[in-house]
């Protein structure tokens, strides 16, 4: 559980709004009522902002890692599929997140978040500034769900079914941990290896399946790789990712205010940056101890895979342990992409084994540094929210393609998106034709 | 009236600078003054690093709208145009802006601000992190000119036309308000709809007037569109800028050291973000409607234009409001260019559309949500801000072009102002020739 | 001296720690001790952060400056380089440079840093939000050297290099001052003119003389110039670049909790922007008289000139001195590319100039401002270590020359690198071949 509750459920917490009274913090200085209430927002506004700009490192790495012809498609959907995310967490999922209540399933929804600051107070922030932080978190899901889809979907029904991840089945799932329903007590992902990156890889799993490959990805049972047209724009939105997984992380403490919670953040951006570091450094020595090449591609995806490791759990573990546990998703990044290979599926840049995979390895590894979690735990949160989401998400896919149709006419395919349905060039200059 | 003044002028902020004082905030609890100024202070330093990014946003778009052959010259003229920004703010615009008394025009010249600091503690905040906020947002309005006069204006009387502007034009109608100016007590513009944004645009406009379209654009009655080199560079520029606007927005409540103040910045962060939001999805439907095609150049316009429309009122509004007022912003976006070729007015990235236009709807629906507001108030600022700066703007132009001349020889212009005036490719290897 | 014990060793900030003591801070209002641990916590993640996008900034310069061939290289190098940056500084940096005792040469290493908190009280700061500030500016050294040596020097021997640097070369000189060493009474270094960028300055001109020029770049006595593949992308990494030195200069401070803090982080603000306008400015002007062109590459390196200049002391100059200085930063830049040719030292992205050569002119200005310094002190700092850095950089570069080789062979350098080392091609569609 996070957020909204939090400083009430924790007890460790709850000494932050009366952070003035004698015994909250034992011996250590404590910060005034205000200042604590002006930090915990500030914590939430900045990060909310690198979080935001994730967008633009999706964005940057999708466009880098498509064909030119799909390019500025794939810069249109991750321009749109942020925007619809804003309005489907204000429609719906923020209180589908949040208005579970203890132990239920579905809450009532309070349709038309009114942006309530009653509570601000006694909660230690800006309701508005949590619902910012909350909401980007949302976008960021459905923004793992773009990139593995690329080149193929049709754009509308793309940003339908972001419409029904991001105010829907986002919410409900997250509901279940943070915002108190019955996984919370069983379950812990501090950040969202499995309730943000699992899903989102989930949903883009489902969709891989319904939407197939793209013509000519396999042929004969051959694997034709099929490059990106820009491999240092999508070094930029690595890069871009890396900086706002300070805030994804560091923003989950929740709170600033104490030297408690500073201390806290400032171990998590440490080991959120190490993790990254582990997993460059596993995915170079790997690709090129097995091909025999370093593989640009796979060593971003290593960085990415390294954070999400580290997301479920950014602050417990020490810095070598960081650093291992980054690794390993730099490794499983590696070795990944040959299995999705073998069965077919077709994830453009590298979602599934980033998010999916390293999201499943983040949360299972939680254990070994809280004393408090369970395998079992985790396992049942891995499991229950995986099946969900990945139930849903197919079905969704498949009504969208019953109906509207999901992916592109061969004829457009061929085309490439841009010129197909939207009439222009990425790069009018650049490309023959 | 804001910035230097706001705290000492404003009933409700004076509490701030004695917030530790009994009844300043009522019931709630207060930070010490020392907090106070330091959140003040970081909030200037923290806003104004993300509004000079915006720079950065402001060149990737127009570099990517641009033909490539013109893509180096207006990434110099965006680092210069910042540079020469900042160099005559220093020299005059600081003073100009905050240099006019009560009620007055034209303050006499404090040439070279010496970075005061002597009534900072009065004020609740540095007065060099005050500059650099400033700073940065009269750079905004100057490049907002460079991009619709993009690919054949000669480059110095380009950048001198942005020292006039900067130094003299912009910071006598920013006196005129946030300097607390003849038109302060009647005209209501939060964050600079009209006083930045339009500013820039009416600027634009006079410079495009006298400088003539780009050859080719308007052939025998008809509109040739001249596509841009790079979209994804302009999809990069658009979330730039939206990541700049939480700065450009949220910093300009000037104040962030209490829990009221907090609480608003968290407020106009979500509206600023829906806004945009608002703006991407009405773009992205009603060009779809309009031209059965989604137009990625509209939509990213669309976000700018739903983030200029509500800067004059960040605040106030709810956030379904400003999901409304983002969202007609990108209604206007959408329409507003085939209206402007139509008067032959070829505004290479459609700034004016997004800033001017989008500026003066902002500042106009500001009474809908401000009760203590006025439509005869805001339109007395928008008409004569307006005149003014396109009245100072256009003869600037006329000045400069009978001395130097403006326009690129035809050429030039044909050549590409990347091989004519700097001597170079942007993209040597890309592009033939 | 600075960071971990400067808040025991300075008279002035000892009174941070017991700031809501009586006499602490005069007659200025103080925040209470957590608050001020907070803000100075804050501080460095965010100043931190953005230095760590300071990678990303270099990352985009260089791949902008290098030919479209060696582009994915660039960007492996990049991230890799950050990467092994973040284990080295973990493994032995931080402790050399902190381990040294007060006048001693090298510690006892402390290998594997615990991330110890248990000074952070008395600090006034956690340990991990320092650590995490001293390790992106680790970095920043090391992404200096890369784009000197880009186009020729093989992937694993740069990155041996980058570990001994990062590890080892870089920490001993750094602990010399603000370890605390026997430097540290005598030379002034603000925020790294000479201890970070001239440090990266002086590593890669080791390497560019061990190294060699690229083939064709001098040919019968004549200098070939090689044009970069996309300057947008070299102006995207100067903004970058530009952005991050607010933490980097400001961070420098390593205090905002105190009135006195916030205001001397303000001043740096905008000093730090002001010299990078001055630096602009002059190259562009001297480069139009001198060329009768203005050169967008030597615009960019002039503001990256301007802030490498002010960096020795971002403080204590007045806003016109710190225009002034970066102008004469610019200016170095503009005229020390041919004086390297002359040398045929092939510096592919002119970080030389920008870094090493600035650095040296930012330390020895300090003296006019800071009445403490010595011109003295500051040459002896200044040569002391480049001597040092220069020297076992060398060594260390001729170790891997006769070892493993450093040199790409003339087929692979022809070819590119990205083919020749990551068996891909950067942009696939934009370049035949």
């Amino acid at each position: 559980m996070r957020a909204k509750y939090k400083l009430i459920a924790s007890p460790i917490a709850a000494g932050l709004v009366c952070a003035s009274g004698a015994a909250a913090q034992e011996a250590a200085p404590v910060a005034s009522d205000a200042s604590v209430f002006v930090f915990n927002t500030l914590l939430f506004l900045m990060s909310g902002m690198v979080v935001m700009f994730m967008a633009a490192g999706f964005c940057m790495l999708e466009a880098g890692l498509v064909r030119a012809k799909n390019a500025a498609t794939i810069c249109l959907k991750n321009i749109a599929l942020y925007s619809v995310a804003g309005l489907m967490v204000y429609l719906t999922g923020y209180d589908l997140i949040y208005g579970i209540g203890e132990g239920g399933i579905i809450a009532p929804l309070n349709i038309f978040w009114g942006g309530d600051e009653s509570g601000a107070l006694a909660d230690g922030y800006s309701a508005h500034s949590d619902w910012f932080f909350q909401m980007v978190f949302v976008a960021t899901a459905a923004s793992i769900v773009s990139g593995t889809l690329a080149e193929r979907i049709k754009l509308f029904p793309f940003l339908i079914f972001v419409a029904l991840l991001t105010g829907i089945i986002y919410p409900i799932q997250a509901g279940w941990v943070w915002g108190g329903g019955w996984l919370d007590a069983r379950f812990d992902d501090f950040a969202g290896s499995t309730l943000v990156h699992s899903t989102g890889g989930w949903a883009a799993l489902a969709g891989a399946i319904v939407l197939g490959p793209r013509k000519g990805k396999y042929v004969g049972g051959k694997v034709a790789p099929i490059p990106g047209s820009s491999l240092p724009m999508a070094a930029l939105g690595t890069f871009i990712l890396w900086l706002g997984w300070f805030g994804f992380n560091g923003g989950s403490q929740l709170a600033l205010g104490t030297i408690s919670d500073a201390t806290d953040v400032s171990k998590i951006f440490v080991n959120t940056n190490m993790a990254a570091c582990g997993g460059v450094v596993a995915a170079l020595l790997l690709t090129q101890a097995l091909y025999k090449k370093v593989d640009l591609t796979i060593v971003l995806n290593g960085a990415i895979g390294g954070l999400v490791s580290i997301t479920a759990e950014p602050l417990q573990p020490a810095v070598w342990q960081a650093i291992l546990i980054g690794g390993v998703g730099g490794v499983i990044v590696s070795l990944a992409v040959p299995v999705l290979d073998r069965f077919r599926i077709d994830d453009v840049v590298g979602a599934i084994p980033a998010h999916l995979l390293c999201g499943i390895w983040g949360t299972l590894v939680v254990p070994l540094s809280n004393s408090g979690v369970t395998f079992f735990g985790q396992l049942t949160g891995i499991v229950t929210i995986g099946a969900f989401v990945f139930a849903v998400s197919f079905l969704c896919w498949l009504g969208l393609k019953y109906t509207l149709g999901v992916r592109a006419s061969e004829e457009h395919e061929h085309l490439g998106l841009d010129k197909a349905e939207l009439g222009l060039e990425a790069y009018p200059e650049f490309t023959p034709g």
